[in-house]
């Protein structure tokens, strides 16, 4: 294998704070909205309990990635959530990297179907995009 | 909220069991390659130990995604990895389905950059793509 193959598909800039399954669709509600959402409207698009979309929130928010506010109105005070700038930046960044792999994959797994291309002992065949 | 929205961004569509990092990195690996590849080259193509590689196969197998055949040769057998056909499907389902929600993300995200939408309270605003 040559040198630049190795550790190709290791991932490493691949965000794990925002690949949990539950984080990405949090922040892919927040994205769509363009906008902040309240605490309950955020637990219903995802379809998180109270305790799993706090847990979330908190984490997101540790990293910088969300902020949320506190709103006094009529009754109980509103949570609003939304992403910070630099959050923001940080969930594009995962979402074009992730994107890339994905489109890679789609595309051989997509040629690949009629192919019948079998590797021999030590030799990698060749990696689509590889140089 | 129209109830057509509640649950939207749960991803409960997204495969958790190809989902995890690691062996997403494995999965693209083996689509890339369109072929098996040998427990060396996948660990080194995935930056992995023997302990992390071994555990990963050991869940994909389980889940019928991925098959590994030992083959005698000269010294120790070789093991080589490759997809069984559902598994292949199953990660192109993967792929797609998480390549729509990327998108989706990312062109909101783009568009967003100049955007202050801001929703009100109790009203959501347009998510792209909701009827």
């Amino acid at each position: 294998m040559s040198s630049d193959q190795k550790g190709r598909f290791a991932l490493q800039g691949l965000d794990r704070v925002m690949h949990e399954r539950a984080r990405l669709g949090i922040l892919s509600c927040l994205a769509a909205v363009q906008s902040e959402l309240t605490f309950g409207d955020l637990k219903d698009l995802c379809s998180l309990t109270d305790g799993n979309l706090s847990r979330h929130l908190h984490a997101l928010e540790e990293e910088g990635i969300i902020r949320t506010r506190k709103e006094a109105g009529r009754g109980r005070a509103l949570t609003w959530i939304g992403f910070t700038t630099p959050g923001r930046e940080r969930f594009l960044d995962y979402v074009d990297l992730l994107e890339s792999v994905l489109h890679d994959s789609q595309r051989a797994l997509r040629r690949g179907a009629s192919s019948t291309i079998r590797a021999s002992e030590g030799v990698l065949p060749d990696i689509a995009g590889a140089s």
